[in-house]
């Protein structure tokens, strides 16, 4: 089994960007995390971080074939990309939207996610461990034992 | 470590009431998977269900001196009921809002939750599974190691 | 058959509460009205008022099992209480809601009922007439022959 | 007695159109079905259907002399005809608004009735019991013995 | 000079309906006190009423032709007729519009004039005279000394 | 019988301001043209202008004692100052609104009169004629004879 | 293969009305255009042109049974006949909605289409041939080979 | 006389709840004064604080007849209960509505109070003196001489 | 201590002005009752009233130094004057704004205080006991012993 | 004559994406049919999809140099890319915009399209006869002969 | 070359009120340093303030005259005062808006300016140096050379 | 002390795009201009234009290594983009957001950034001045002597 974890623009920050929001940790110990826990639950995990729009949506129209589930923290995007809500619509793979803050404690056009809508479920407000329950929720799916 | 599990309206319906949506199995089902689940991570899990917003407060009050975390569910009192927010906001408790499904693909009404600003974090979309995630990061939160 | 006939906060000051709008009579009135109204149309009826949204829940889910028919006049809950709205949805009873007064002439936010989009129809503006229109209805469902 | 039934906009195709939302029945079996009623009730019944607003206006404009009641069903200028209201509230004539559908199911734009403020009571959701609910309240009001 | 007033639907009413918002008098009456004015104005005047959308468009459409000015209470369709306001905007003809009673006093959705925009001003609240100012402003429009 | 007419902000400015707007005569033209009108009419004028909403609310005030009417052109207070509203609403004498340009064609904001709803009747779009016609209202009010 | 072309409100001014926004030919030209590409296509293509709305809901009543196809610029019923709408949802035939001008550069009042939601497509903002185009498109959609 | 004082949901929670905007003396401290004051003023005063909707609403239809004034907090409910506005309503009793901190500081869906349309008046910001001013305002509505 | 009450536009007119809202007694009476009261709880008492805005907000920033608190009726200026509101913001001294009338029970403008979330407090609907209250209210918070 | 097509994001997936609205045929076969029909147009046709808003401008802003009219889907970028706007708004190339479905019978969010207001014309519904009309229209504008 | 410098409600407050927002220097340093800079410019400098709307007008129609540019920060009327804007609008001078703070930080009201369509151009967040930055600009505009 | 200048979507256009809006020079005089200003002011400046939101993006989380300040011009994306919003949030650097046009006096949705509560200040409608004047606004700042 093949998780790919896509993160958005301005998450290649983590760790620098406004750490009293986003806590102290770079995206290097994120993708260190979800590949220990992925070799915990016995599933292969590939991360990608884009500023780019296009080039996420690109990731997610590959993760069709290659992948057998996403998890996507959109970042900003969250708030207004209907293209990124349309190609994660297009393909087959269950998705899960996460997120690092309670993006419902945040500025009003942050309650708002186009994504929401198109993915399975949404996590947020528990930092990493937002990707890892997101992970362990994808594994449980497939194994129906979580 | 001892956890609370609150219930809102209509969830003792589980199983019976539209089980396209909120899935076939019983509100003795989940809390029988609750404690399970609380065996494994060593905790105490005690649930419990009302539909008189009145008695979710007074359970949400009395919560901050007789348990360690706090998982909700409010069931439809999510979208308005302020006074349920504010129990919350009264309590010292790490809190959690769950849902079974994914509120962000049903009535524009449900996509807006008035609790979700005063939790720790949000689950939705997961059916028990979305429980079982809250548990572990309530969990992991005290024990730093989910 | 049986039919229960639910009325929800302040309906037990009828007669008594701005007898401008709501009439002079009060609910023994109107209970004694129905039963008549369903000893001639050979129904058995019953009658229940509360002012908690909780109990009204309660009996709502009861229904399911005990009666062939639902009659609810929400009273002020109509307008907000989406917990009611929920329990309507989960039995598989036939509901009708129905109104003393016209809301639609009151206040603005009056007009708008979040229980309206679950019940089989809605009569409004009749008095105590509303009720008894209301079971006719009902009856005629079953029978097929208003 | 006698009473007018209008039927506004399109409720001539009544049998043909939407046949899920609207059911497989005629107008004239409506008509023929009003007409039974009124025998049974005592009173003369008169139906007509407009597909023009003007038309619909002079109807009611002219019920003030002929009759002593009115039944409307005002297909969907309900949502937007102020000058069918006028007219209504022009006359001294009651008059009882009737929905085939419940109108609070369908299309948010269709949950409006701008005709509701201004008669006796609103009826909707009974399919052809509608209009024979209405009736029976017209000649109740009259009689006071429905 | 040749005026043309335009009275849209319900204003044939004039006098028995809701006298206490319209007065008393009809619209003979009106006819009347505007021919007399006309006569003194030396103008030639000519009124005529509608309840249909569709007639009032084409009287609107000829007058480009017959008449040199034009003074339209609309009714109810000042409120929704774009259709109505489309016909004004393509005459070349000076267009008055005018209101018995003062809009701005009554329900809010009377506040707004779809055909405001498009004629040379807008009286109302004055009764009759509120037709009789408009037809001394077309008539001093043309001869430059009201 | 005396007449009082109010000018509001940047009225003095007339003739200069916005000439293909208001026009090109300045207010004194415009007084002029009044007391000429009143001259006629046999009633005598009084102009006054100000830029200060509370000097336009102390003449409004003093009003109700020395004069039998009231013509006022509010200028861009009359989108905002309730304070105008409420001085106007506080005295008994009749009060007509006036505006020289067609306030509904121009920016939205300008669509709205707070001041209208407490006054006669409103006259907007023909230029210095909106006063003279507003003139001759308030006299024919009181001789009934327009 | 017959088609029926219908042309609401004011479309019979083609023409004379606002040139600049409309074009300068007048609707005879615009059936004659029809009637050869008619003739072009293999066609038959009946034109009718209503200032009624009602008028134009029975003539798209009996389009039912006696064409194969049908193209309709509402004019300004566009943006608010429900009951236009409801009559073209109300039968089997496929229609095409299209305007002259490119509504979506005009006022915001006539951005929103109410008829589009019940039609196959919308072509706007052509001229004469968005008539064309739609007359190809249906014939298309019947002969598989545009 | 006799004044009743009603206290809202999570109003029991006072002294503990969230001590930087409601203070930190809790509801027997607001109790104890409010006694002492009534003493000081002649009057008895009873207190009542519940979390449950409907048993507040049915202390208040009680009211009317045991006591002669009625103060009431009604925390979270001010924003969303109709149900204990028209329980207010239905008595004849004079309610003032209090609150310890000025609602206005706070956020948005707290600046609407449901319930002031149908009290005498409201008081807020001043902490325990709200209900103090409250009491003296009752009692001197009576006695008149504040 | 020195307390400076402040009124805005109209309030001069009181007595005079809609006394069934604001009742029969002039501002004279009013400014002696608070003399009275002041002389009662020891403090000086200091009345101002004026029409324009930039003299309220004169005599508020002179507030800071020459008293010891405020307390300002802004009549119409409460529901759109920012000016005003940045000026009581601009000074340390506590505020606390009054109204005759409960403004919640008006027109949905008056609802909306501008000046409310820069001030202590808020009292409306008590007549001049408002003001007396907000006196009180100011001493106490001074004294500590209301 | 050379026409560029541009495809927004997503329509790479054509073929693979939601058939159901899209349809089952691929990019490639869109291209292929605009190629034919271009050929029988005598016009040169490139196409160019892309995921990137950034580089559908850059395209857009060379083909002003290059081509002689552009169709352009943008895809979900219809309804947010105020950039993709600019761009258009900034060549002189006559440009249509098309969509594959009806856009007015999906979500509502779908239903705004902030590009329409600076192209020619827009066309919806078609499927790929969208384009192949677009691509008329535009040929037809050049040689006035559609 | 002579420049005007208005500054409305409550910048004579400077220095003194609120600090954290607005800074420690008083209004008479501002006008030092624009003194300063206006003699380094070779331009006379005149500055004003007013916390009445009424005297900002007249300064500001009075300008047309006596000066050949204008530099405004009309404080709160930024937000309401269409009478401002009037004014600003009736002059031909060329005029700058200016804020101290970065007003899109602040209160949503506080983000809407009604002057800032009517200037050529709004510099905000610069503290005194928006008032330096704006008078370079006027000066530039005139001698083409920044 | 060295200065980024970020332009965004469109801007390389200048000079071809809309002129009677940007005026007639290009993006390279531009660059040009703000060099020979950095040379006057002693600091190096470096100009970037992109039409990618993500290239922007990166542009500005590599200048908080590399420079001292940056000047922005967004583009349309100030109206959308919440993910470059975020990036300069992430960043220590002070920002000024710069325009070309008045955007206040351009269609609605450009009245809105979505940037600008991220940034020092902003500077709108001097053309090319905007850019020249924020150059100065940052230098000072550093320096402290505009």
């Amino acid at each position: 089994m093949k998780i790919l974890i896509l993160n958005g623009p301005n998450l290649n920050m983590l760790g620098s960007r406004e750490p009293e929001i986003y806590g102290e940790q770079g995206i290097q110990e994120l993708n260190k995390r979800l590949k220990l826990e992925g070799d915990k639950l016995g599933v292969e995990v590939e991360s990608f971080q884009s500023n780019y729009e296009g080039e996420l949506i690109e990731w997610i129209q590959r993760a069709g074939d290659d992948y057998d589930g996403l998890i996507i923290n959109p970042g900003a995007l969250t708030h207004y990309s209907i293209a990124l809500r349309d190609a994660i619509a297009s393909i087959e793979l269950q998705c899960i939207e996460v997120h690092l803050s309670n993006i419902y404690q945040r500025e009003s056009f942050r309650h708002k996610s186009v994504i929401a809508p198109v993915v399975m479920g949404q996590i947020s407000g528990f930092g990493f461990d937002s990707y890892i329950l997101g992970l362990r929720a994808l594994v449980e799916q497939n194994q129906s034992k979580l």
